[in-house]
């Protein structure tokens, strides 16, 4: 199967208009790491894909950390004297700091503007802020908005939130496959109103999901939707000995604006999936970057950390914290374009074809090339200009099956689109030149997929 | 021995000179993958060296191939009403499209246009054709000939040729060494008036088998002279119990032009023999180039098909293909110089010297640099100008003897060339300062020195 | 323990002037490979740090070679007919040839020529010359002196010195600490009036005692204060038993002039030191080089001859033998300065300090990542533009800590300065976050340290 002609040009600006429709009814919700725009951002997932919901409870500890009181919201503002609100909840969500305790009192400028938070290189933005770890409550606004109060006046502040006992909510689309051996796809979905962080990677997740779930696969998908940093934590916590099944696995953001694409290696560094993003983006986008492992980032923070050490990248588009719009009001749904998510979702689908025909093969002529032009496979019916790539992929692919290399191995030290050598080899192996090597993606026990059995292991032992 | 010592600058512009002579002696015969031509091109050679001539019937089979008919020709024309040879085999043997089946008769321009070849982007030059593996015939002339025909008469056309039960020749010139372990020279010499491709690669071949016979040498050498692609084939089909006796080997093509010299490694990529002619080609050549394998090419398409997988390069001077005069009558006698032959073979020499040379020593002081210069080692009685390479070409030899260095490990590092690094550990040898250690290159039965043995194995247990 | 923060900027400007004060007594005594220069040299050095002296006697066999006579110099002149000292040992020993033979006599200038060294390119400067294994006299003038010589008269000649049975002398200075596990600290100190080359190293190697004689050490350090070459065989064959002790060695020489820093890699070429050299070069010093190792220089030669291949590579700032004054009396006091000599140990300094700390930690929550905002270890308390980096480096320490990559490792992964990292580790220590590993470094019997022992068993069996 070659999936990822399944999404073809013409598809793809439709799809592109659909994925921004979707993150056009997602962008309004006040989402944060619990509470009710969580619930209700999975719900509007959940039409589209098939999602498990999970409520865990506050308190409940996962790992080093604890799942946090749950928040939710009514409305904010700021009314100065006459009662009109100058800051309004109801307006844009990022006015209230993301976690805020509730308040509700009269107080002069001065006072409260230590509660205030703008940015003044950018004086019509409004930035993001959370509180998530240490009670407290704040307000965000444009600089000019703050400049035009009046700062000798008494305002009234208001924060309708509670924050109290409840749940962490998370959302879980599993696509079972022919194996076991699972495809991780993991995006945090605990923004508010902000359009590239992260609904670009919900909707992209979302669509991705979607087109997977029609097609039959090699390997399960798991896509998880989760709050960032605790929602990935809390669910390893609950899943931690089913975590070698993961082989492969991405995580999504920033995957809607105009950025060339970036892709953030796993901790492994040489992981499958490092190479078929590699592969991919070479061949198939415009100047992207791979770049070195680091721990500081996303969700693969988690995923990579040593005791699991999972072969998880991420895929962006322009890196998080790199562009001016990152955490303000102007990550707007102008902000990302249809035909930018629409790329996106097929850049994800070649890296899950090459991961799902990365097989090898075996040459049953391996002494001397065999004859291809009486099978008709050394002259091309298309053009004399692909003529060349098309019979050197399979020359590539008849020397290097020797049973040791994959196509993925035979695409990079040929320098030739993985696409190109897959199909060579899928054309020579149904001419009956090739066979296929019967190793599925395996669930390895021995703790090669993670770390786990072997932290585990040391643990036990106290070698730790 | 230092081999490459043997043919001196004197010595080369005069073997220059005869190697053109032979090229010249060959030159006019019409050569083919089977027939008289290849039978009257080996005697040739057979007169210079010691050469088998082996005859492979028609219709045998070699692996995935069949050993086709065998072709000859006598005559070929197309002549104008007036009965005058417009287009004459006689006056250039690329006139008649190679293998092509007998006809004769008379056609209007129109219907003998389809069979005709041109070039018209050099209108003077005639091109080369082949129709080896599909009945059909045709002449090749140059574009301002066709031009100059009348394109509405009659003329009438003549190939007399005949394709029909026979044999594939191909020459072998073995040259037995201290050790069964071989070097193997291959070039094809199935193309007809053609110098650079592949005059050049049989002149080489020759001329090297010539000097390599008048030395003693560790290795056994093996010269084949073969039509491209099918003699390979049948040669291989032929002696596959044998390979594993082959240690190094070198595909000789398109030797005699100006262009820089090109190395195409062996499929391995790091085979001693890719390492040794990367050495000579840095150091004893302007501006050449490494190039990395690919499966298309000459016959290493063969030797390194996985099946074999042997440790077989391509010494080329330009690539085949990317030079205007590649396949057409522009690769002639005046394409190809004398001092470039020449040249060409002593880099052929030089990669045979480090092979032969190519040894481990053990530094007998181990323990801190022994006293160079009481014995002498430390000055040199040459210029000043060179003393410091030839000592420190010692010091060299006597940290890296360690038992597991080769020279050609000594001389990557150190960056010094083979026969600098060569002549200090002979010196050092002979002042009792190195053992030599006793291994002589091996025929190994275990198959690494090519990957029959473990192909034949998985064939046999059906595990292909 | 931070050994590098033991010499801030302040007590650099200090150490440097006393580092060259130091220098500059060791200036004037006429030094050679044997005698009483370089006992009274090792009479000084001992005045700061505990110093054993060695006296080896004439005619010990050392390996390959034997300790020479002793040559001691009481005076040295040229003296025209009216008794004048034209040239005079005693306003610079460097007008003796070292190791000369005595000769007292009158002989005319053509004779006198034959055995007069001069450097016509810099007219005003006098040549270092030697003669240790031939013998031999001669004398090392400006040329500008020589030119202004009579050329037709008649010169006396005295070389009051003595070549006899005596011994050669070392000194060795010895800092246990808690393993017996050792860092090589070796200088050549034979060199007579001469700044850079090596009073430079000695005065560094000397101050590098002083300091870490004064701190609880992981690893025990010897100092060697040798002749070149002589004296670093005569050590080691010594100690030839002992030597796997040693894990890690740096020669020191040229430390004073201004040039930028260059180290030249062990024979190993990854050896610990050479990561530790590379990494503290690259974050603390301006465009530093990183050498391949050759088998020419200092004293590494002997450390890293084969049967020995220890780790052992040498520090300098300008390479000797490639600045003009090399060898010459230019190469004098005011070629090397204060904050040069302080520079260069501040260096070997960090590079200690980077072997000393150089340890494996166990990340104790290996699974997620341990909530450090609770612990207060997500801000720093220090300006918010350094925040990111302290973060950044506990980010990789819990990450990389899994028991396998020491902090050498995560410096270079990350591409963070060593005490960064050391510093990230040694916070995250306390807060119970990491445990350390518990593997001193090891004088390992099998020989891994140097080739010693796996050399002695190829030479009892006979084998070499």
């Amino acid at each position: 199967m070659t999936i990822s002609n399944h999404v073809d040009r013409k598809d793809s600006d439709r799809l592109g208009r659909e994925m921004h429709v979707f993150a056009a009814e997602l962008y309004p919700i006040c989402r944060s790491i619990t509470g009710n725009g969580i619930r209700q951002t999975l719900a509007t997932i959940g039409e589209r894909v098939p999602l498990r919901m999970v409520e865990v409870p506050s308190g409940t500890p996962v790992f080093d950390w604890t799942v946090p009181k749950e928040w939710n919201i009514n409305d904010g503002y700021i009314a100065d004297q006459s009662g009109h609100r100058v800051v309004d909840f109801r307006r844009c969500n990022l006015h209230v700091v993301n976690y805020s305790v509730p308040v509700c009192k009269k107080m002069s400028f001065d006072e409260l503007r230590n509660h205030l938070f703008t940015i003044p290189e950018h004086p019509d933005w409004i930035p993001y802020r959370t509180s998530y770890y240490k009670e407290d409550w704040g307000l965000c606004l444009s600089h000019n908005q703050m400049e035009s109060l009046d700062h000798g006046a008494e305002y009234e502040v208001c924060i309708d939130s509670s924050l109290s006992d409840g749940s962490l909510s998370y959302g879980e689309c599993y696509l079972p496959g022919e194996t076991p051996a699972e495809i991780l796809i993991s995006c945090h979905a605990c923004h508010p109103s902000l359009a590239n962080d992260n609904l670009s990677g919900v909707t992209v997740a979302t669509f991705l999901a979607g087109v997977l779930s029609r097609l039959d696969l090699r390997y399960s998908y798991r896509f998880l939707f989760v709050p960032g940093t605790i929602g990935a934590i809390t669910w390893l916590a609950r899943n931690q000995k089913h975590v070698d099944r993961i082989c492969h696995g991405l995580v999504l953001t920033c995957l809607g604006d105009a950025g060339r694409f970036h892709y953030k290696k796993s901790r492994r560094g040489d992981a499958e999936v490092d190479r078929a993003a590699a592969v991919v983006l070479k061949h198939e986008t415009d100047s992207a970057e791979v770049l070195e492992f680091s721990p500081y980032g996303y969700d693969e923070r988690q995923y990579c950390s040593p005791g699991f050490n999972l072969s998880v990248g991420c895929l962006m588009r322009s890196v998080w914290g790199t562009f001016p719009e990152y955490h303000t009001s102007a990550d707007n749904l102008e902000f990302i374009r249809p035909e930018r998510l629409a790329e996106s979702l097929r850049v994800c689908l070649s890296i899950v074809d090459v991961l799902e025909n990365n097989r090898r093969y075996r040459n049953l002529n391996p002494f001397c090339e065999p004859q291809l032009g009486r099978r008709n496979l050394y002259s091309s019916t298309s053009g004399s200009h692909t003529l060349g790539e098309e019979i050197n992929a399979r020359l590539w692919v008849l020397n290097l099956s020797d049973g040791e290399h994959t196509l993925l191995d035979i695409s990079e030290r040929s320098g030739m689109p993985f696409p190109v050598i897959r199909d060579a080899a899928h054309l020579l192996r149904d001419s009956g030149l090739l066979s296929t090597i019967k190793d599925s993606p395996v669930v390895r026990p021995d703790g090669s997929n993670s770390s786990t059995t072997r932290y585990s292991a040391a643990l036990e032992s106290g070698s730790i």
